[in-house]
């Protein structure tokens, strides 16, 4: 089965077209503390410790043919993140839509990439320890939806390695289940990636359990049945819509703790991410899956099925852009 | 022996007045890219990877009586950092070092917090896997000098808990050698010291050995010698001095693997950091050193130490105040 194109159909079908915007906002827009601006001059104030000390939540969504995929869902996850963070979001989760909703009006596009984060913020006494005298500041830009994957790579999927040099932050370190900016070690493991001429990267803890991807969660399929990590990872809501979609295909799925042995050992293997959905891995450690290149047939079934039904309204919340935003008011 | 009150001599002790400065640097000075403004307006791109995967290497050097203290060896270890995540400063040692007393001299304090880093950037390919395609950029903001404990604090010596919600972010996920913006164990944990009504935490591995408290080394003395961990942590360079401070007194120092448990049943701790010195500990999981409250004889000693010897021109680079700055030119 092949693999749907989405990104050439973003790129060509008319429901994608963008729509009329300020050209000021042709790279995309932002939301800073309590004012729109585009992308290009949206500045974070250097002394926020959301950027000293990484000490923020955040969270992305996406759009396609203008529609937001599961937004109630990111907004709760992301409320959850700022609870395990002792952060609190100075808008309420309506607000925070709103923000979200108006910041892809003003860019335009139909298939978007929206980004937003709620940091420590600055603290007037000057004492870091206290962290309730901080004021959390909101910040968040949207900008044209933004593959980890392309058509291409999709196409032929991904040829990855589990990381030798680095093992993901551990739980107890900090939540991976609260979305965070603590990013290192999967940075510098794409960097490992890239060396042994591979596209992507899959950590695992120190026990060789698997974790996540860098921006992604990991599954793998053995004889017809899925797994992916009950721990050590982001509970990602392409995740949660992957093992739904498994669920609709009467394929079984195990949560649980899963090894890189039995990575190597599987059938297909994919990664989920809110930045390209559903994306095939050709091969593991130079182990290609199948035998054969390409994506597996349960991969490549659950990737159409995401685009099928994404475009079909499934989980939808429509963004109007004929009415104006207001980037006076919040 | 009392603890010099430095702060109280900063504030008022005429070789520490501020200098002439234009009243847009009264809260500090910075550097974007390639320009000076005040840090007030200094904002760092929201696409800036440092940012958005905290994906950067920093260092902090400060300023008392209008000289840097061990400047190069901060340099030196800021482009190790960068060297260990793959970061090319865009400025040479000398430009760097311009760069930070330039920023001084623009506030005119002679006691200074001096931060600067070196982020990953943006990648105008979209390609977020190729490290070598994003163009990095160095960042930095003086602030007048920052106590992690005040006098007072120090007088009486910080009651510290050892966390046992979280563990320091391990070698094998993020390099502590290399100074970087992963921070929120130790935030965390600092929330943590709080609710217990404590001034400050420290950090084990996941086995209970030393790592270090957020911002700074851990130290113990026992039976006269003192001890510090080998790895988990910084390699301060307050941490060094402290070292050196020991020898010159005649103190046996042990940098190796340390536990919690040893540090239980030290008699006398302190804590490292270039914002505040050296720091004493009254107690530890509500052990008091000593059985006595305040700081330790050997404590004190290294903490006054520390500061004559720092008034004594040790190590210092001077700031010349009287020359102007281009803030035109780079």
């Amino acid at each position: 089965m092949s693999i749907i194109q989405a990104e050439h159909i973003m790129e060509t079908h008319p429901e994608h077209a963008r729509a009329p915007h300020d050209s000021k906002y042709a790279n995309g827009s932002a939301f800073i503390q309590d004012h729109y601006c585009s992308v290009d001059e949206a500045g974070i104030p250097i002394t926020d410790m959301g950027f000293l000390h990484a000490d923020a939540a955040y969270d992305v969504v996406s759009v396609s043919r203008g529609h937001f995929f599961r937004l109630d869902d990111h907004i709760e996850r992301f409320e959850l993140s700022c609870e395990k963070f002792v952060l609190t979001n100075p808008y309420s989760r309506a607000e925070t839509a709103e923000i979200l909703t108006n910041m892809v009006k003003l860019v335009g596009v139909k298939d978007a990439y929206v980004w937003w984060c709620v940091t420590r913020g600055t603290n007037s006494n000057g004492d870091r320890s206290d962290l309730a005298g901080f004021q959390n500041k909101f910040y968040g830009f949207v900008i044209p939806y933004m593959y980890i994957a392309h058509d291409a790579e999709r196409s032929r999927g991904f040829d990855v390695i589990v990381s030798k040099e680095f093992i993901r932050i551990p739980a107890r370190s900090v939540d991976p289940t609260a979305k965070n900016l603590h990013w290192m070690d999967m940075k510098l493991s794409l960097g490992e990636a890239l060396l042994s001429e591979k596209d992507w990267s899959v950590l695992t803890d120190e026990e060789g359990n698997l974790a996540e991807a860098p921006g992604a969660n990991i599954f793998f399929i053995k004889n017809g049945e899925v797994y992916t990590p009950d721990s050590g990872c982001l509970e990602g809501i392409t995740r949660k819509t992957t093992l739904e979609l498994c669920a609709e295909l009467g394929l079984p799925t195990h949560v649980e703790k899963v090894t890189a042995d039995q990575l190597r050992d599987a059938d297909e293997a994919f990664i989920t991410s809110t930045a390209g959905g559903i994306m095939p891995i050709n091969s593991v450690d130079d182990i290609v899956f199948g035998g054969t290149g390409g994506p597996g047939p349960l991969t490549a079934t659950l990737h159409n099925l995401y685009w099928e039904k994404r475009w079909d309204g499934w989980l939808a919340t429509p963004v109007d852009y004929d009415t104006p935003v207001n980037t006076e008011s919040k």
